[in-house]
């Protein structure tokens, strides 16, 4: 029986807020607590400046990151209060892939004064999506030299990822590039930051260099070769700009700091595990250490995680990589772009004054939407196509339509978007057996989950922790500790002891949503209909 | 010089009011006034009945339509004020196809109480579209029996027009059916309650039966083997239910009875002219006597009329009457379902408390509204297509886009619209040459002008009258009236007269709007794209 006074922290960065979560080793969540980041999204206009950026733009401000995460740690570990109590591990998850120009030491560029008004200096949130035409470039030169790790993507690089958001900072601002000492995914640099060690050593998640990094276990990140066809200056990045060490996430990065210790409040020396993408430590969060179960991590967007026993080039997948997720197997990575900032949009659009209205209304109705349907794109689609310049539509609209048949429709369409994902996963011969829903989104909308549950036909196992990718950082940080330290030896047996799913569903019934025979018929001519629209979208925006 | 103390009264029945309108004989507009109809539009329930109107019903309540006409009336003619004016002729528009079942003596059968909580008794709004199936087999047996009439109407029968609501009661309520005396056309009815005639004596327009009940002027109503085949009930409906003699508008259809004169205050003995549909007023309403002139009455929905010396069979239109506007030319009609209607319901499902902001925010955009494009179906398509279930849509929507974006783009699909119509038209040998928009909404809407200016790449003149059609009500008024009484021995001359172009440019300069000749540039892809998109809306359709 493990120790109930050993605590591990989770700490999972998202897109508004950060959410810090002290659970002991049998599972049991002791604290929780999150912060808002200071300047949220920045998709307006930088700090103390009077220009509007350009559209596409979506930043973030790097300070918000760690004194929310104090803030939001202090606050939880008082809500624990037990004396006696110790913290043997943290683990650290964040979105993907966000990205930022730093010193040598650490500092980010956009705090220098020189360029803190220059837009390209600043974190790329994962949502930012100015570097089209980069991804495009960086897409065309793979595909021309038919570069080995395409076939890990499905042969498509996203308009969201590592090379395309550094390039465009190139492209727009070589001076930002060139001051630049270290390029680094977010998540990594908070580690490094935790554990204080100099760049060479910091560790680099193969999760986010994984899905969002072109880096494949077998040969890297892309060559030398394909960077300089990218573009010349670029060819040595890797070499030059982007120190550290590879680690999955579990491995320990290092100790925490004595300076971030004394900021948090803990003894310094406490082991840190290296990153991993929020959405990927949602699958040891809701205690899935089999394959064939999705995990649905439904927030702003929606991610999806699968683990498999074998690999199959599936197309459109937005990765596939090795021991990405969980070791020894083959974690899948499929999403969609916008599905609570989505709704988010539409609220705000309707002017409704918060969801339970119209929630209400759009259950009343039956599947279809009397005639409404809508397209899923409003931030680009991720699963299938990767595109992230289609944009979304509304068909069947007349005038004796509200607000509340559109938002129906928003909501059959994210379930449509995820059949579209799974039949293609089991056409290319990757099993999936399960689903399980967190992230928040499922949790606030019944209605969203019982919609996807009749659109799959199948059931849904709602997760009732409201804090999968914390809980899962936090298992992460128990495996960073190690056996000796009280901790464990492999991700597996942290997720089975601390998140195993059959405790949850022992302790929670009703959580596993059902589809209703009647509505899941109705909805396979829907389904039909969307596909034909959706088809029609894009080949429409080809021609743009 | 006509004299200037003799006045004519326009009547002009909207969908939500009735304006009255009294111009002396040179066009002086000396008083207006307008009353809402206290029941509105109902859509929802009828007056004293629990439980919700099937989908797709528009009613209106027949006691509103007199009581609000005399309200409108007795105002304006206490602001006319001046002794010594006399009232020589009164002119009637109404919208259509309205229409309604009475008893011989006129007295609607929704006002008895056997038949007032039954919908199909009620009189049915023009923009009723509960009449699909019915719609659907008078076409379907037209065509099969290859009827002459379908080639006024460009082989299309509507869903708004005369004999599908007629046989919708038939079918769903036979009782109302059979214990219908008569059944009517709201305007010809009203002009019938003026003059108080027997049934058999009541003046039927030729224009409303011309556009709406499948009337021609060579064969009349639609044979006895063909509505056999519709309905055997409905074989003889022409001779037993609908009494009455067919006029043109401006022929005198009686004189104001006593009774009524009573209520609305004047001497009994006026001559009323038979009635027109108020859209079709709309053209003497803003002058045009002149073949080449498409006159747009943009209000709810929009109407365009067109003289022309010429018959040709246009695929699409919506009728082409010989006389059916101004005597001796070939009125074509053409409409768009929902124009004003539509921008009300974006209003309301956007919550916007005015349109002051959101013209202000459209107007800053460019052509394309930033990749927004609209299908402007939100009330079915009329003109080219003819299909009262086509749907509206939405496309290119993104997470940046707001309410203004949409707005912007439903403005510009209603002019890609209209591009169509006149495309068409000009391809089937109908000269279009001018245009001139009235009916309120261009008034009111400077950019909805401009933006049809733009993308037809054409000037379009905004009639400064904003009682178009009350106008032309007038005009015909004193045509009814005729020389001998102080009017006009035709329609040509009291236009000429009284609604004059010529005045009307004179007299207010910069109500020309034209094109923007780099605006209307970028308007021609955008076009092709609208074209495409109404294209797949259309064929997605015709699946379900």
């Amino acid at each position: 029986m493990p120790d109930k006074d050993a605590l591990v922290l989770g700490l999972d960065f998202g897109t508004e807020s950060v959410r810090a979560l002290f659970v002991d080793l049998r599972g049991t969540e002791r604290a929780a607590s999150f912060a808002k980041y200071a300047h949220g999204q920045i998709t307006k206009r930088l700090p103390g400046v009077r220009h509007d950026l350009p559209p596409d733009f979506a930043l973030q401000h790097p300070s918000d990151w760690l004194e929310s995460a104090v803030r939001a740690t202090r606050n939880a570990w008082r809500r624990v209060g037990k004396t006696g109590t110790r913290l043997i591990g943290i683990g650290v998850d964040f979105t993907s892939c966000t990205v930022l120009p730093t010193q040598a030491d650490g500092l980010p560029l956009c705090l220098l004064p020189e360029f803190k008004r220059n837009p390209q200096a600043w974190p790329k949130l994962w949502k930012h999506h100015a570097a089209r035409s980069q991804t495009d470039h960086i897409g065309k030169v793979a595909r021309e030299r038919r570069e080995p790790f395409l076939d890990q993507y499905g042969g498509t690089i996203g308009l969201e990822w590592f090379f395309p958001k550094v390039l465009e900072t190139l492209e727009e601002a070589p001076e930002v590039y060139r001051a630049a000492d270290v390029w680094v995914e977010a998540g990594d640099w908070i580690v490094w930051q935790l554990v204080g060690c100099q760049a060479f050593e910091m560790a680099r998640s193969t999760c986010q260099a994984g899905y969002k990094g072109m880096w494949t276990s077998t040969d890297g990140f892309p060559s030398k070769p394909f960077m300089r066809a990218v573009n010349s200056e670029m060819v040595d990045i890797v070499r030059t700009k982007m120190p550290g060490r590879m680690k999955p996430p579990g491995q320990q990065a290092g100790k925490l700091s004595p300076k971030m210790a004394k900021k948090f409040g803990f003894k310094p020396g406490i082991p840190v595990s290296t990153a991993i993408i929020d959405a990927h430590a949602g699958v040891p969060g809701v205690g899935a250490a089999d394959p064939g179960t999705l995990v649905m991590v439904c927030g702003t967007s929606a991610c999806h995680m699968l683990n498999a026993t074998e690999y199959h080039s599936v197309p459109g997948v937005a990765g596939v990589v090795r021991d990405g997720i969980l070791p020894g197997m083959f974690g899948y990575e499929t999403g969609q772009a916008a599905v609570g900032d989505a709704f988010d949009w539409f609220r705000r659009l309707t002017k409704q004054k918060g969801y339970a209205q119209i929630t209400q209304l759009a259950s009343s109705l039956k599947p279809g939407a009397d005639g409404v349907l809508c397209v899923d794109w409003f931030n680009g689609c991720r699963t299938p196509l990767m595109d992230g310049s289609l944009c979304g539509a509304f068909t069947g609209l007349s005038l004796r339509h509200g607000a509340h048949h559109m938002y129906r429709a928003m909501i059959e369409a994210n379930a449509y978007g995820l059949r579209w994902i799974v039949e293609m996963l089991r056409e290319s011969g990757v099993p999936v057996k399960k689903f399980i829903a967190t992230g928040g989104l499922p949790h606030r909308n019944p209605l969203f989950v019982q919609i996807t549950a009749d659109v799959l036909g199948e059931a849904v196992l709602v997760h009732p922790s409201k804090q999968g990718p914390a809980l899962g950082a936090a298992i992460l940080g128990a495996v960073a500790a190690g056996k000796r330290a009280g901790g464990f030896s492999s991700v597996r047996s942290a997720v089975r002891t601390i998140g195993g799913i059959r405790k949850v569903l022992e302790s929670r019934k009703g959580c596993l949503i059902t589809p209703d025979r009647s509505r899941a018929k109705l909805y396979k001519p829907l389904y039909q209909r969307y596909r034909e629209t959706a088809s029609f979208v894009q080949k429409s925006s080809a021609k743009l």
